[in-house]
């Protein structure tokens, strides 16, 4: 089933929802504005669709084979990475002082999620290329970023990031790689990393690896974690490449999805050490990684969101296409296409309803991470920096737990046909299982909205966003849009209690908040969701009394609002009572009881 | 991970909630007592554990292999099964005068919840075997009865049900397989039936495949399917296996899960025609499935339950053994088991209640199935017939849909390791995604309860059912258990309402009731879901003041059932919202702006 960018709901997003014109006002983004967005997207789409979406399914049946330390893409990889590369997507987002193209994340996070919806396991190749980048540019010395950054932007070397291991997984603190100063400024880095994506393949000449280890000195836990750069070949002064360095894959995980995209075990320093330079200040490499976290998180929430649709695609195209049993209530005896079955629509809308919700979220978000970055006013700097912070985990947490939902329901609407992986719908299924469990589990994301982003200061962003849904509630009443705006208004008051509950216990009941942290995190992505599609609705609306010529797709945006509203907004009302009431149960039974 | 029969919880449904004194009360059952279900119990979970669970990574990594026709299953499975059959447990629950051993349903399916945990893909051959005994002892001649039904009492030969082709899929009017007559009282049958569990394998000699097909004369749609027994091997008139029959298996299915059980594309007649007897009357084929449909779809349901639980048990032997990040409000600053984390154990609980309250849910229906085939009483009789018909879909779908929810939970537990198929966490998500599909997929099961189940009969059994959650609500309460007699009161308001659209509105609007057909079915499962376990706390509370020894397990349920009442329950509210009001909105969307 082949991909389609979905180029005129991303529009409506970027131009209506996002602010793409607030964005292009910012300092240094005079030139962007919707032509100049459009033109992206519609060379993006071309590449997506094209390239990348064909080679999804070849990747994950052929998967990727490592023998005598080379690592072997799926057919077409490599040539479909080098088109990639040579076309300056890698770049996109890079400030043009290392050759990349200097475009808002909002724009850049259009054509993200065509690559990742087109193929995910290809697009974590440049994505952690960018991650890697990010983190040089922000801390390393002149000399590291110009010997690294440009050949990165360029895609010519692709990054990754190595901080797992097996004892430290969320838990950080327990890294044990170590780095022994060689006297020389350089480091003999030793260890192992597990789950490092894309840490070895063929598709460029080197690779650079971000790595996070021990020096001698350092003190235990968080506060000892210094990073390094280790790439594969050292680069000779000249910039050409010079020793293999002492670190390789030594095997690759068989994993649930995301076959195309090799999962690395890497060993460092079998052979007495590999070389690696330190980034920035010793025993500060932790607090360096967190630098791009928001970046990260905002990219895999993308990954969900990018994944449901293409699901999304899948199942209409099947549910149009199969026929099977008589329309309920039509006169025509003959066996219909399934689209035409009630509950069919049912799973469809869900689908659709909350990808659109999502993509209006995540798209705010990414404008919000533009603003707080360059906004010319403190003030607003410093507002846009909170409302992106807490975001982030909802976008995260929210977009990955339902891309669990969203592509199960692709595989339902396929009936048995779903569960034959040559269908493909279950791939889906399997690829997007990663995305809640990466870059800090949905436990982790709900903890530090509770935490840092919702108690730490008393829930001023989290009531001021609640304002905003609150106001766009009212003026839906006012626009002949009442069921909408009631159910916001309902699905508020639940909010609001939990964001009461959240702000006043952390301190005195930390365990309790804990315990209702993750249906917290799906309320607000609920609330948050539907202020969005409100606000779509809203601009849909007026736009049909201004006798907009799109007036299919726009009445399209009314009814996604609506059922979104109906089906999705009371949900709100379950998850607060686990929140409010809910901690007592969950902490009750006795370890040895379970 | 290896899988321990949860005897003891097994033991308290069948004895406290489902009836097993009452079904042992009813006429053929004399022998029948807790005594007898508990050394079953004891023999099956040895089996269980030790015979059957270990063989069930190994049939997923390996499969079954396809060459020259015939299929190879994996290692260890036809040993398996030999010890299986030859201690009787295919024929557990068939009548003794076929050889079998004429136990009631209720402590049969303990034994195959057991089969389903252990290994499931495994369980689905005894289980269609049963099936296609089933329709031949309500349906065929004496002749073929004893021709056939020894064999498969003993596990000699095993069965399977041929309904599937390529256009019928949910529609089974569509079937176009052909039984020609001979004129010595066989038939030629010929076409191509896809999705035969276990339509070809090495594990015995002989298969006797029950197929649907069209006789010359047939009438067009459902009123025109016979149903046929097609040996592979003729069988001659001394019971001794003569010629190949006509029947081959021409593909096997590579799916999501279930690796080790053969998914076959049979082909009949490639020769001239397979030959076939036909089962009862003609044109009644499809009448004749249906006579099993109830005992197919609780054993499907019984395979989500248990999938879930044995998904259940690998989470908490992993979070009791992955240490990782310190325990939030702990002084002990070292990182902690993360069954100690809050969310963990949200999880966990979120897995343990619903397992637990479909357990007896799908208990109390086996016990209805029995009652209703053997009460004396012609108005029980006919009373215990209208549960099971009611409860049926109701197990069938909410089981199997959550399952899928509770094995994602599973591999959420394990972090990133639940990613790597070889911790096993993964295969239960996959084998488990099948289940909300076959013999009827979530939508059919919901238009079945809505339809011939609820609005029928006017809502009768769903309000018998509701007046006995109230009861059950009103001790709760006065036995200082309010906090689940207030949630179920609750949840009563909301699934009285959905009942009474439902029958109010099916025949003016039956697309609007399809349309929260599906919501309509979870509301059931979560409601009667919830009367169960108040059952199941009343009868620990009484326990617990009469001192019984077990205080751990009887103060367990009284967490779970709190747990259930404030986690789950609150969740009909949002359910009966998307019933009431969410018609319009599904249906709303021209079909091209999908």
């Amino acid at each position: 089933m082949s991909y389609r960018a979905p180029v005129a709901d991303i529009r409506f997003v970027l131009n209506e929802l996002a602010g793409l014109n607030e964005v292009g006002a910012l300092p240094g983004y005079e030139d962007v504005n919707p032509e100049l967005a459009d033109a992206i997207l519609e060379e993006a789409a071309k590449l997506a669709e094209n390239v990348i979406a064909p080679l999804n399914k070849v990747g994950d049946q052929h998967g990727n084979k490592l023998s005598d330390g080379i690592v072997t893409t799926a057919p077409g990889f490599k040539s479909a990475y080098q088109q990639f590369s040579e076309n300056g997507w890698v770049s996109l987002r890079t400030p043009t002082e290392f050759g990349g193209q200097g475009m808002p994340a909002l724009i850049a996070m259009a054509t993200e999620e065509m690559w990742c919806a087109a193929n995910v396991a290809f697009s974590l190749c440049p994505l952690l290329t960018l991650g890697a980048f990010e983190a040089l540019e922000h801390h390393a010395s002149d000399e590291l970023k110009a010997t690294y950054l440009p050949k990165m932007a360029s895609g010519e070397w692709t990054g990754t990031m190595n901080l797992t291991e097996p004892q430290a997984g969320s838990d950080l603190a327990q890294v044990r790689a170590k780095a022994v100063p060689v006297g020389d400024g350089t480091y003999k880095i030793s260890g192992q990393k597990i789950f490092i994506t894309w840490g070895e393949h063929d598709m460029v000449e080197n690779i650079v690896h971000l790595v996070l280890a021990r020096l001698p000195d350092a003190p235990a836990g968080v506060k000892g974690i210094s990073l390094f750069v280790v790439p594969k070949y050292l680069v000779n002064a000249d910039g050409s490449l010079g020793e293999r360095n002492d670190v390789s894959c030594v095997s690759l995980e068989h994993k649930l999805g995301i076959h195309a995209s090799p999962t690395c075990v890497m060993s460092y320093g079998d052979k007495g050490g590999a070389i690696g330079y330190l980034v920035g200040e010793a025993h500060r490499g932790l607090g360096y990684m967190f630098t791009m976290m928001n970046q990260a998180r905002l990219g895999v929430g993308i990954e969900g969101m990018a994944i449901a649709e293409r699901a999304y695609q899948q199942a209409v195209a099947y549910a149009k296409d199969r026929v099977q049993s008589r329309e309920l209530g039509s006169d025509n005896p003959a066996p219909a296409a399934i689209i035409k079955h009630a509950d069919i629509r049912r799973m469809l809308m869900t689908m659709k309803s909350q990808i659109e919700a999502q993509r209006a979220l995540t798209y705010y978000a990414g404008a919000a991470l533009d603003r707080a970055a360059r906004h010319p006013d403190a003030a607003e700097k410093q507002k846009w920096q909170a409302v992106v912070n807490f975001l982030i985990p909802i976008v995260k947490g929210w977009n990955t737990e339902q891309v669990n939902e969203i592509t199960s329901l692709g595989v339902q609407i396929h009936g048995g046909m779903g569960f034959i992986e040559e269908t493909g719908a279950a791939q889906h299924l399997r690829d997007a299982r990663i995305t809640a469990i990466y870059e800090g589990t949905t436990g982790i994301q709900a903890m530090d909205l509770v935490g840092r982003k919702t108690a730490s200061e008393q829930g001023r962003t989290a009531r001021a966003l609640l304002a905003e849904v609150e106001a766009v509630a009212a003026q839906l009443k006012t626009q002949g849009l009442a069921e909408v705006g009631d159910a916001l208004d309902a699905a508020l008051v639940h909010a609001r209690a939990s964001t009461d509950f959240v702000v006043g216990q952390f301190e005195a009941q930390p365990k309790a908040v804990a315990a209702g942290s993750v249906p917290f995190l799906k309320l607000m992505g609920i609330v948050l969701g539907g202020w969005q599609l409100g606000r779509a609705a809203l601009v849909a609306k007026q736009k049909l009394a201004d006798g907009d010529a799109d007036s299919a797709f726009l009445e399209a945006k009314l009814i996604t609002a609506r059922f979104f509203a109906v089906h999705l907004l009371p949900q709100v009302g379950g998850l607060s009572a686990a929140i409010l009431h809910g901690a007592d149960t969950v902490l009750a039974l006795p370890e040895e009881a379970f």
